[in-house]
């Protein structure tokens, strides 16, 4: 395997890509998603099922991690992969998001930020250079600079001076980069500036100006709505340069998705299939289900015909009556099932991109899950 | 495979018994744990995986299914096997025990019992007849009559009249299944005699005088302590034929099998394996441990290195991780790594009975599952 990161585009289709980000831990197919393993754990899933689903990487939370069981221990027992038994490439992000969504009493200034652990109340303190350090001790193959999240909605002035303290951030993780990481480990600058264009457009030179082997599209997802969040992916990717890949953190609905494909986005990560496979929610190719509804008390068909995945082969009116009884097997088959169609999704994406019919498979699978949200079939 | 139901005994090392049940769907090679698959689940297993541990027979409860979905629905559906993606053999038991310990506002009488179901307050009947009838909907491969597991302490008149009275029900259920049941089925009786040495002689006798495919010994476990538990099972399997499977109803711990196998029995079922596992204990060829102890925060000891298991291959260290946050994993890989430890033991009893060094197996186990319940080595 190659000791060193790298990205080659191999087709193109309008502004939609397919290519291989090539990591020492393996290949990552683009566009990709990235299932999310928040706790060092794809929730209610084995690590060999999310490989079986076609994922080629995961994402891992850096603040929960932390947090627990802590960087320095998991460092100690030989890194992140093999804690969790999974030997593909891991992203890290970089705990800034999370301090924001989930801490208490965080405080923020130039030197980073301070904040209540919301497990045990502890303080603890994350600066640029420690979000790297616990990456680098997690041994993760992507990590990604510590930035602040905007927060939606901001001023112009308020989203200005926010992008640029990640700015300053991003050039110290760079720096700390440069000294503790790995050969072939890689570190994406995060792109701020709200819904303002110009300002996603200043974020973004100004990272291309520091360089890095990627580059993510952040504080996106946070209440815009669908059209804001694409305007905003339009004009980065605009900018962004078309041999490193480009990341869309934290999104979305199969609709986001393909319509930031359709933008030029290689990667996602996003809790929906695990979540809704927890909430017994299941995302299949004739749309998204809810195993709750009665009307799946008799039904025999499996959950997906169209799909691969073994669970999905289980029938409704099992994963009906198991959801209804609060069976774990119910949130663990719809989980993978999930999983899977994402990876099934972006498989089919990256074929269509390759043989130039990205747009129609585009409007095919909106037949299903169309920009209004995705529509349920249970209430449609 | 076979179209009938048999048992053939191979060998015996003092009362312990291995042997070989042969049926339409399969053989189960005892001594014979059964994982319990309540509600057509085996708890947080995915059912190939069940299969993967070694078991050959999974039971599944009558009271649960017929309450929710419901016997008719699953019979519909082509039966429980096919519903729940399990085509080893199933045995289910009556429905009696549950509707003593779970539904509420019972009336028992000579006809049978009515309750509230204890999921939507529902009044439903339970007779011998519609216990069969039931069984039958669900295809189960071996059936239990319906009995009174008759409560402890009992006078001993409570327990002669209780008794007298599963026997009444023991006819009419063998009449029952004798027009309802499939070629291959088997119908097994069981034993009632609360911990009164003769009234168990006399059940048991009354019931091979009616003739069962097997004999089951019930209303153990039930608060006497292990030590009357093995009394009255020493005291049945002396009286029951030999050609014919015993199965010690609910029971129980590692040491409960070892001891009840040296008493001739033949098959066990217990929700131990599962709920422990949903409980953060694990079953290890070490001993038990309870992985929420703080003594594996940093111990990279695989959780069993003597198991075949895959799950007792993940560390102590993450384990501990999962269950201290909580994660479905955590029970998921337990419950996958106690199941299999359970059928390691009968496996290796079987061997052990084969070649006539029982006792000395059983001894050695006991060094880490003693008499005295089940020492836990986190608090030795």
């Amino acid at each position: 395997m190659a000791e060193r990161f790298a990205f080659t585009l191999k087709a193109q289709d309008g502004s939609a890509r397919t290519g291989e980000i090539v990591t020492p831990r393996g290949v990552v197919r683009t566009p990709s998603f990235m299932p999310v393993g928040t706790g060092a754990t794809v929730k209610a899933m084995f690590p060999e099922d999310v490989a079986a689903t076609g994922a080629d990487i995961i994402l891992a939370n850096t603040y929960h991690l932390m947090l627990r069981p802590g960087a320095e221990r998991i460092a100690k027992l030989g890194g992140l992969h093999d804690f969790m038994h999974w030997d593909k490439p891991i992203l890290t992000d970089s705990g800034g998001y999370q301090v924001m969504s989930l801490a208490k009493l965080r405080r923020i200034d130039e030197g980073g930020v301070t904040f209540q652990s919301h497990i045990d109340g502890a303080t603890v303190a994350l600066s640029p250079e420690r979000a790297i350090e616990v990456q680098c001790l997690l041994g993760a193959d992507i990590q990604m600079v510590l930035d602040e999240c905007t927060p939606f909605p901001a001023t112009r002035d308020e989203a200005k001076s926010s992008l640029e303290l990640s700015l300053r951030w991003a050039e110290r993780s760079k720096a700390a980069f440069a000294s503790l990481s790995k050969p072939g480990q890689a570190l994406f600058g995060i792109v701020q500036g709200s819904t303002y264009p110009d300002l996603r457009e200043t974020s973004a030179c100004a990272l291309i100006g520091l360089g890095f082997d990627g580059y993510a599209i952040g504080g996106l997802a946070v209440g815009e709505g669908q059209e804001a969040m694409l305007d905003m992916v339009e004009v980065t990717t605009a900018v962004l340069p078309q041999d490193r890949p480009r990341y869309l953190m934290g999104v979305g609905t199969p609709d986001d998705l393909l319509q930031s494909i359709a933008r030029g986005v290689d990667m996602f990560d996003c809790v929906m299939p695990t979540r809704s496979g927890r909430h017994c929610q299941a995302f299949t190719w004739n749309g998204k289900l809810n195993l709750r509804n009665a009307r799946y008390a008799d039904d025999a068909t499996p959950l997906d015909p169209e799909s691969a995945c073994p669970a999905a082969q289980y029938e409704r009116v099992y994963l009906h009556h198991l959801v209804k009884s609060g069976e774990m097997l119910g949130a663990m088959l719809l989980s993978y099932a999930n999983v899977q169609f994402y990876q099934e999704l972006m498989a089919r994406a990256r074929e269509a991109i390759a043989e130039g019919r990205f747009a129609a498979f585009a409007d095919e699978v909106a037949q299903h899950y169309g920009a209004a949200g995705e529509p349920d079939d249970d209430t449609g």
